[in-house]
């Protein structure tokens, strides 16, 4: 059993972690906390990451996909080529190898819970040239952090 | 994306089914709602289960293991020889061949989240013989319903 402190968002037991423990600035006021490990018959981790207002995670893809359940705030996401806003108990699916990016961009606190398989490879961040290619689109062109 | 409607609660194309599509009497005012199947590299569905107040899951185990967060209300369950008061962002893990029963015991609705492997073994009520020996039990004994 793991229980949450007092402000429903933090949880007795679990670290605060860095969104990502080798740093970087291509990600912002964002933090991570893990929930549960991969345990029994269940070969995923259950994480809970939450970024102040105007943090955001980092634009990346992978193999591996992502399952996610706002639970906290609101804020937009980037999903390959669609921007969207989301708040609470929205579920958003991030597919392998899809350019991906959560913003906390409504003044707020933006959390959310993220499954994702304890066997995963690294996020790949995107080039110069595909940060080119990708300012040029429409929609998300303006709209991604890196 | 999976958008929840104006309660928050239920989700816009999500289908609220009975708890059990087999029916029965070992359950009672609980809905079952899945919001995500599996898919990619993530073998696990989440589903949302929601009980009204005085409701209850059937009292049960299996090789299978949950993965649990109460996202509404608050209720108690029995994990095996306990019995636990929770509320909202609690995470609960149910063991493999664990009894385990969720109870709308706090006089509102009570509703969580559930991780669950897709492939798993169907679930065992406790036999009559079962039952009258976890009725001897000090704290269980008194908790669960059949």
């Amino acid at each position: 059993m793991i229980r949450p402190s007092a402000d429903n968002f933090t949880w007795h037991g679990v670290d605060i972690h860095p969104y990502k423990e080798d740093g970087g600035t291509h990600f912002k006021s964002i933090t991570r906390q893990t929930l549960a490990p991969a345990e029994h018959d269940l070969p995923v981790e259950l994480r809970y990451f939450e970024m102040a207002a105007d943090g955001y995670s980092t634009m990346e893809r992978h193999d591996h996909s992502h399952l996610v359940m706002i639970i906290r705030g609101s804020g937009e996401v980037m999903v390959g080529d669609t921007v969207t806003e989301v708040g609470v108990h929205d579920v958003v699916r991030i597919p392998p190898q899809t350019w991906h990016q959560f913003r906390a961009t409504k003044g707020t606190e933006f959390g959310f819970l993220c499954v994702v398989n304890e066997e995963r490879d690294r996020p790949h961040r995107p080039t110069e040239e595909e940060v080119a290619e990708l300012r040029q689109h429409p929609v998300v062109g303006t709209f991604f952090k890196v």
